[in-house]
């Protein structure tokens, strides 16, 4: 194993528009202001352990806009490896368009596009692979394929069977949830949550800006979040997994990887937007002595 | 003058989204298909004329996204004098975000981008323009300056105040506005019909699929709409007045001119799309003699 972490999941395009108010049914309401990020789990994750200077590719669907749009040139100059990509010339590239008003309601509409298609792809075989939110068939397939799984199911888990599931977490060595997506997964799987913890070897469980919780069959480390100016939660968690596994690769212990975790999630929140903000390996080892007194060079 | 006719208003990227349902405050729904089309009336209307054979200039704001999204070569390859657009390197084109639902159901959302800009902006003095849709007090400067002003509100009537549209009414020869917008354009102004069609050389109303009919100060022409097989009737609209003005332009009686319109509206709403499917003159010519017996090369 050479410690390259593959990340398998979207690469979206996210359109954030700032509206009036939302549109209902035969309802039209001018745009504010609006702008185009670079999005998507799995390659919010690949960019931000590349620019750690961790080894990353990137499994994802891209459409036939994918190199226009920049988003293609802005990766490789992260360093992520994007050789395995599924490029598909005749599909639009996964896109979210996200709608917010003056009282901060949202609504979303989401093109699935080349993720959509994955479904019927059959994935390589890949020593340590994240599986982000990304279509469900395809995950368990490279689920059953790998050496190492790490999972987070994520906001996608909506659009999982409980056999699908069940078929993943047998194959997962750590999973990653929110406070709302651990309890529905035990609900989906019928089991209660010491039961899914024996399932795996890790669960690690975030709750937003409080923190996080890390468990193993007999240790359970809270990760108190690092207090920062928060302008945007939006890609919180994908650079707290990005630095987790990244700290996991290295044999960083469990506590410490979520400390990486935290630290690098402290840097996301900082300015809008999931790429916007991403630190280099010397900014965490920073903010990590600082916050956490912890030396992640010894 | 050279029988060159100048269209100003928006040009826009239309943005046509199938989706699952119009999502709500704090909904997410999928996408099931979209497309990205040629839009804006002003554009339609110049890309129309252009394409008939006609002289065309189009004075539109656009943005730095108008060439890489194929907008600029496409309009350029109708024949369209691009010369005098405002062209916006810092703004994202204009754009319109329509979202339908499987019970046809829509809702819009509307990026004014460049055209917002006009409002601050000295006109150029034309000799023969069509005002559509567009930025009012723009809107309002062209008619002051101009020889000869075609004038069409449109959906943009909403953001007109009675002073804006009575300093256009006042400049205006010819008027264009469906059987919704001639009421409310009435009592805008506070003004029955009558006084109205007194102020101007020419009032057109257009009924939909019915037909549409002139009005002078002593004649009342009804023209019928052409029967087709009407797939999409966005855009038909642009078509009528584009056909009525390059007829009006060369000096073809009024319910000749409406005829015209009518009979290019025909064939743009054969196909899904306001620009997919413009005729030529001949085309023009043959279904005119065809359904209203009218000779145009006589």
């Amino acid at each position: 194993m050479d410690n390259t972490i593959s990340i398998v999941g979207h690469t979206a395009l996210d359109h954030l528009f700032n509206v009036e108010k939302i549109a209902g049914p035969n309802e039209s309401f001018p745009i504010l202001d609006y702008e185009i990020s670079y999005g998507g789990g799995a390659a919010n994750i690949a960019a931000t352990i590349a620019t750690l200077g961790g080894k990353c590719q990137l499994i994802s669907g891209v459409g036939n806009d994918f190199k226009s749009s920049g988003y293609e040139d802005y990766l490789t100059s992260t360093g992520v490896d994007l050789s395995h990509l599924y490029r598909m010339e005749d599909e639009k590239s996964t896109k979210a368009f996200v709608f917010t008003d003056k009282n901060h309601n949202q609504c979303t509409y989401f093109h699935w596009g080349p993720s959509a298609r994955l479904k019927k792809t059959d994935p390589p075989s890949l020593d340590f692979v994240h599986l982000a939110t990304s279509e469900p068939v395809f995950n368990s397939k490279v689920a059953q394929k790998a050496g190492f799984v790490s999972f987070d199911p994520g906001q996608d888990l909506v659009t999982y069977t409980s056999e699908l599931l069940e078929t993943i977490l047998y194959n997962t060595n750590i999973m990653f949830a929110n406070k709302h997506e651990i309890k529905r997964v035990c609900d989906m799987i019928n089991q209660p949550f010491d039961k899914l913890k024996d399932m795996l070897d890790v669960v690690v469980v975030t709750y937003d800006e409080e923190g996080s919780r890390i468990y193993t069959d007999d240790i359970d480390y809270w990760i108190p979040a690092i207090p920062v100016n928060a302008v945007d939660p939006t890609g919180a968690g994908d650079g707290y997994r990005a630095g987790f596994l990244l700290g996991y690769i290295q044999r960083y212990p469990l506590n410490e990887c979520g400390k990486i975790g935290s630290t690098v999630a402290s840097f996301i929140v900082e300015k809008a937007g999931c790429q916007t903000n991403l630190p280099v390996w010397n900014d965490v080892e920073k903010r990590c002595k600082y916050y956490y007194d912890l030396n992640l060079s010894d």
